[in-house]
């Protein structure tokens, strides 16, 4: 029978496929007493050898899909499992305890991995009891006769229906078939949403129930669009959300004819549509989707992806090249925005009550020369090689916006005294995502070159509400007046010296914010490379003038919903 | 030789007396063998026994100074060290193992610690877990031929030195024997800096080397009004600090004349001056204190002091013993705010990454009216017996408002049709403490008969900075231009609406603050009793008109430092 799942929003389109549920089964056991010692080590063998010539197929699909660098984890995982020491441990197990296979899988396994997470500061030997973890898993599920979930073997198109999806799922997902995805959790901002734009997959996400009323091999609908997920669809469903997905890509179609287009209003008024990348690698895409600029370097991937502190050259020459392949065009880097939520295992931090109010940031770059003046002279050293921009993060006084400022004079004066070429300008800003800044952003704009709004820790702070927190999710209300009180305070405090106001949170891509930051005059739009055409077509449509009373009216209104339907109202008169 | 300790000024006062250190000593030792195992089980009985009779003096003390209830535990203790079976294994240990006593006494206190410790939802054996490691400590100090502090038996006046001091270690001092607190650690908002204000004991924190630098016995000065403390004081220092604690003494003599008196500036404006209250019990000093309202009864110690949920009955009772006991003051009851930093054994609350940005105060409130219902109503049944107000802590828009408030006239109307006596008028109102309810104050003006302005979260969310944490300490700036706009606007809204706005954080009874408040109109200042009358004095003093030409230019200027320094320059200027 025909069901309906209602979801999040997470990534435009529609897909109808056949559901895949990638879902851990149950692979609880009990521990058992056997007489028959042989047929149990037998039965271990069995699981074992099944394991193995599993994993050998998925290792050869792995490497022509995915290549030979993601295949490599199951070679490990097959090692492990030829491992004559931890077999021969299992076998004497059964033998001496008289356990089932499984105990005996359990009990040495868990041994192993005891050992290898005790190294704490050995990064390698943890993974090895994350390998551990998933080969037990995979021998378990042989032994209990339960399906293990391998998508890398997936070679028909599928929708992908799980409980929520981690960065080492979506690594093992072959684009070619993988048609939608559903999920039980997360909201726009969860790494599922996140990828599901990136990788353009329709995405509906927070669907509570899908692992739970969907089954492997069920016909699902993903409407990404509106979030809705159908199950068992009827004919007419199939039918009219088949027309749905070609409309949408038809509309598709037509804001890529804007690719090569400059963003602007309907009254004639430019912006700038931007885009928010994680690797130098990511630029390609951007130019791909138009985008006008770079609004958001995210630095820290310079720091999670080594297992030591990165040195000036090493940053340097992802600076470099960044800037090289935008070819002119400006690219805004984020300075390191570690603590928080985001952690390095070569650099300790003090454990914290409350990360995300603690040391972070620019609070840690303040007080560590050392990590921030080699980033700031990497920086600099690249500006000679393109249009970079450096902005600071969580500043939230001006004295410490002055102080950010005064260690990047001084490491641009020696560089320049050193006879190393700097570009003649740098646009030196901050973001504006600590309340306290957006309050005296009047005073902050004498001596910032331009703000950018990080709409994700600026609503966090502003509502005393952990984004991601489910028991505060409903104070995530970027449209509240007062939220947009702040905004329109940074844009104002900008124009009055001169600046420019841009923003690089989830916010600034969102189809109901952009006619209110567009009325409010923000000069920089940046988010994921997949919205900026779809943002650049809608901008074609709106004045600024209307969209300015629309902003007056908003600010005037008491609640986040109130807002959301003045825009509504007002984007249906224009489509009338 | 003289040494001077700087920390924070803490609790206003002087005292000079010996040290006494409240610190552990090194208890750790060495695991041996023994040969003879009698002589072993000798030395472990002769420190059993000077334990017990240890516990015994100090039981008989505390019970005469402190009370039965606080002695209870010694005798508690008592019966640990006296249990056969535990001294039995540590007898059996030494013999079979040959280990010495040290070892036996760790080895057997660490099982049974390790036992009551796992029975996690058991409170009373999670309390033995302690008991049994205090003991622990005493019998290895006598062991090892160390003193153990035992702040129950001081008998004659000292400066108490320590690491931090914690609720159980202040609840065994006698204050006619302390003369002032000195620790390591702490700030102006920590346990030992609000205790020695409320016991009006003059304190410094936060002294970083307080516990290396003093010895036990030694010479010290506390100068709780500057932050300073001068160990081996020369005799000089002495004759001065004696004078510096003497005209302090005659001040706050002076200060004590102003008890009956109104709260008005030079120029003849009113304002009230109100107490920060935990318990019906505390409203005495308030009264001692010529205080002219609660400016904030926390209801938390109703749900905190209780190891069930506080019936409406047992809520009624204590809301109406400190209504009747104001006299017609008015007592401003803000409702639960468990969650953040307090937790409560009976009602688990979720694990959460940022408590601080979590489900705390009336967002529980909101979804579980099982707890908010029974709390209304009580404080309902007890506004027919004096002048009660209500206000709701952490609001954060329009709508959590109206909803509260909702449930408020819901509960109202149930107890007015069931016949029950209410007032018939309730000030409801809110805390204002999250930012966004400060940016929207001019709508929540309307549905909120008055504001209260809770500075310490009101800080922390807007500075993002977590204000017990260390590392960004340095965020906490009251007077900081930014957070000087948010409190403007507060009291502006609520004066446009016809309400009135008080504040009931630290803020409100700083003697920097204060001139900066007045100048902006701020209604009621609500603060520990014990400040209340010095800031009466301040204000009389004060001209409203001139104040708020101090606050326009302290809105105007970039930094904390330089409104702090404005306000040093205009108050010296009234000196003069």
């Amino acid at each position: 029978m025909t069901q309906k799942l209602s979801g999040i929003a997470a990534s435009n389109g529609v897909a109808i496929a056949s559901a895949y549920m990638l879902v851990d089964p149950d692979l609880t056991f009990e521990k058992k007493t056997v007489t028959d010692t042989d047929a149990e080590k037998q039965r271990l063998h069995a699981a074992l050898d099944a394991s193995v010539a599993e994993l050998q197929q998925i290792k050869a699909v792995a490497e022509k899909n995915l290549g030979a660098d993601e295949a490599e984890v199951f070679e490990a995982h097959i090692t492990i499992l030829e491992d004559p020491e931890m077999v021969g441990q299992m076998e004497s197990k059964i033998e001496s305890d008289k356990v089932n296979a499984e105990e005996a899988l359990k009990e040495v396994t868990d041994g192993f991995i005891a050992i290898f997470e005790g190294m704490t500061d050995n990064v390698y030997m943890q993974e090895r009891a994350a390998d551990v973890r998933d080969v037990t898993k995979r021998v378990m599920s042989h032994l209990l006769g339960k399906n293990l979930p391998n998508p890398a073997l997936i070679n028909s198109e599928v929708v992908i229906v799980a409980h929520d999806l981690t960065p080492s799922d979506t690594a093992q997902l072959d684009r070619k078939y993988v048609k939608g995805f559903i999920t039980d959790l997360g909201g726009r901002t969860s790494h599922s949403a996140i990828m599901s734009r990136t990788l353009e997959i329709p995405a509906v996400v927070g669907a509570e129930t899908a692992t739970t009323s969907i089954k492997q091999g069920d016909k699902v609908i993903v409407d990404g669009l509106d979030g809705i997920g159908v199950v068992d669809p009827s004919d007419d469903d199939v039918a009219s959300y088949t027309k749905k997905g070609a409309d949408f890509a038809a509309q598709k179609a037509e804001w890529d004819k804007l690719r090569d287009e400059p963003s602007v209003s309907k009254d004639g008024k430019s912006f700038t549509i931007a885009a928010n990348i994680g690797t130098p690698d990511d630029v390609a895409a951007v130019n791909d989707d138009g985008g006008e600029a770079v609004g958001l370097f995210r630095s820290e991937f310079l720091y999670m992806d080594s297992s030591v502190l990165p040195d000036e050259e090493t940053q340097f020459k992802a600076y470099k090249k960044a800037v090289e392949d935008m070819h002119g065009k400006q690219v805004v880097v984020r300075t390191m925005d570690i603590g928080g939520d985001k952690h390095l295992d070569y650099m300790p931090l003090p454990e914290e009550m409350n990360p995300f109010l603690g040391y972070r940031a620019i609070r840690i770059s303040l007080k560590q020369p050392d990590l921030f003046r080699p980033q700031l002279r990497a920086l600099l050293r690249a500006s000679a090689f393109g249009n970079i921009a450096i902005m600071f993060p969580m500043i939230g006084t001006v004295d410490e916006f002055k102080r950010a400022r005064a260690v990047y004079d001084e490491e641009r004066q020696n560089l320049i005294n050193d006879g190393v070429k700097v570009a003649d300008h740098i646009d030196v800003g901050m973001m504006m995502e600590v309340p306290a800044a957006v309050l005296i952003a009047d005073k902050l704009a004498k001596y910032a070159d331009f703000f950018s709004i990080g709409t994700n820790d600026l609503i966090q702070y502003t509502f005393a509400a952990d984004r991601g927190n489910e028991h505060v999710s409903y104070l995530y209300q970027p449209y509240n007046p007062s939220l947009l009180r702040l905004i329109k305070r940074v844009i104002d405090a900008a124009h009055a010296e001169g600046k420019w106001a841009g923003m690089c949170g989830e916010m600034a891509g969102d189809q109901v914010a952009v006619p209110l930051l567009m009325g409010m005059g923000l000069d920089e739009y940046s988010m994921s490379a997949t919205s900026m055409l779809q943002t650049r077509s809608l901008m074609k449509r709106l004045d600024t003038k209307s969209t300015a009373k629309l902003v007056e009216q908003a600010l005037d209104v008491e609640t986040n919903e109130e807002v959301a339907d003045l825009v509504k109202t007002y984007m249906d008169q224009l489509n009338d």
